[in-house]
């Protein structure tokens, strides 16, 4: 009998693990890498490990945790030592980790050999909710977020919340902005109900997991190639990434959480909606006051703020130079591949100040 | 009106170059950036680029020429040119040059942002024949030969045989083992005739050349993820690539040109073949005569026979530790998936030292 999961279908805590053990079974993978970084090699191996079934040779690879090793470096370190343990083409890789962990994982293993298996387990929420689903992989290059990469589906995605109790809050709230950002693009009702979550109880969170992730593969599925509609996903990214890289480069800023950016992200890209797309000015307000209320304020320079459009010409979305954002007409009503002048951007980010 | 070439498909001299000027004025790429090494920096870009018309932004990218540079360390300085040269999702990559900047230059698009679209121009008989066809890209991990890479199919092949005029002899017999090669898996009579080619002359060769790229093709149609047929134009590779790494890697040998380790390697084949399948001997021996009177023969010691069959383990099409051969019943008449013992793969270098 063959595993009847569809690539890259999403599955839930006990389904899920029955699913896994079905899989492994079936497919009878040579050997089995599990990718973890330290803390989820502390805090969530054990707990995953005791829900396989069934004898297979299981090799742990373990990455430093954070983005600055999110690298080719790291790759090139995994892909030997994957070579020294003589993986082969029917070798399964399983990604135990946030999104780090998911995003490089899933490269390394698309190229290891031209390719072999691969299933995401997320164990942080911004993973849950965005990493893990869609086939994105990669890695960034110096300062530059995900410049290399593949798009190439996970065999499937296991969501256990379980996983959540060790997360730190900041971690949580990182995640927030991404749940934040579905309500936003897609669905009014939804973004109410997410935005008066700031204390994310865990049992409201299995519901919204779920339905983040299905807000998120319904895009994906429509538009795989993100011709179109999956470019809605980036709404707050562009100035977001661009944020997130400059603090990760500079000596002199605390890095932010990928999640802590973005959400800075949504509030510009929601100012230079109003400006651009008659976007409800007090659903602005609410936006702000959202997200300033879950994340407090960064203060950006002058001058940083000059890098950081610099810094944006490089996001992977940009065509013939342009740099398309993602803006709102309403939320529910995004509108992809709007062009804004830089002055407008730095508008926004004065607005942000003054919030 | 869109481009009517389906993805992959190989042109010839004019026909190919009305193809590439189509293809640039439907899809108008952002940039163009045409990837060298030095040897054909100097002897094809001048050739290329006025075939080119129309007007386009081109950046020319210049690799070491050679396997030793077939690495990630190339890849991320060109990864990294091409971000600080504002490449972005709709520019385009031409690979001009041979297996190297073929399989290199490929996988360096396919991984670019995601994946940016790609033309291989291949300049070398053996690319002609072989690298450029089939969606192979890669580079090799250490002295492992294409470890890391996807399977992703350029835009189109475009092959002028007159890039050859400039080729080494030497690279110009390193291409026809993969025509011998072709000749052995699929068809006596082309073997017959491409058997007598020592001396190539480039009249026959355009002849030839477009029916060893339809064997290719035809196979790789058929089995695009190689799970059985494609495994076929492993033959003499199982030996070969080891065979082509050690000497690589060992600093008293000196470097095999890729052809040159696979000749090799397809006399060990067809002795195996003897063994195992019941190929005829005769026809052992009228291949061995006809590739050593081309190429020649290596002297291999005991020990580095040892090291040889070491190195074969980490073959990409491996599988749960056995190494999978293929041999031949009788000419065009391959067997995949043979298990040889270390014994007999002692033998057939016991056997081709003697002839």
């Amino acid at each position: 009998m063959s595993n009847t999961a569809a690539k890259g279908t999403v599955y839930y805590k006990n389904e899920a693990y029955r699913q896994l053990n079905t899989y492994l079974k079936n497919q009878a993978p040579s050997k089995i890498f599990i990718l973890v970084d330290q803390n989820t090699h502390r805090d969530c191996l054990n707990l995953f490990a005791q829900q396989i079934s069934g004898s297979h040779t299981i090799e742990i690879l373990e990455i430093e945790a954070g983005e600055a090793h999110k690298n080719l470096d790291t790759c090139n370190q995994l892909w030997k030592a994957m070579s020294e343990l003589d993986g082969d083409r029917k070798s399964l890789m399983i990604n135990l980790g946030g999104g780090v962990v998911t995003d490089l994982g899933g490269f390394v293993a698309s190229c290891f050999k031209r390719g072999i298996n691969y299933i995401n387990v997320p164990t942080s929420l911004l993973a849950m909710v965005d990493a893990s689903v869609g086939g994105k992989t990669g890695v960034d290059l110096g300062n530059l977020k995900n410049q290399i990469g593949v798009i190439n589906h996970s065999e499937m995605v296991i969501i256990d919340s379980g996983f959540l109790n060790t997360l730190p809050a900041s971690e949580m709230r990182s995640g927030l902005a991404e749940i934040l950002k579905h309500g936003l693009i897609s669905d009014e009702n939804y973004w109410g109900k997410v935005s008066s979550l700031k204390d994310l109880s865990l049992e409201d969170l299995d519901e919204i997991i779920e339905e983040s992730v299905d807000i998120k593969a319904g895009v994906v599925i429509q538009d795989p190639q993100e011709n179109g509609l999956r470019k809605t996903l980036n709404y707050g990214h562009t100035l977001g990434h661009a944020i997130e890289s400059y603090c990760l480069e500079s000596p002199e800023r605390i890095t932010l959480l990928h999640g802590e950016a973005i959400a800075v992200g949504m509030i510009l890209a929601s100012y230079l909606s109003v400006e651009l797309q008659s976007f409800p000015k007090e659903k602005l307000k609410k936006i702000t006051s959202v997200v300033i209320d879950i994340y407090g304020k960064q203060e950006f320079s002058k001058k940083e703020i000059s890098s950081i459009i610099e810094l944006m010409k490089h996001d992977k979305k940009n065509e013939f130079g342009k740099i398309n954002f993602v803006l709102l007409k309403d939320i529910g009503k995004p509108v992809i591949d709007c062009l804004v002048p830089n002055e407008l951007i730095k508008e926004a980010f004065d607005f942000y100040a003054k919030s």
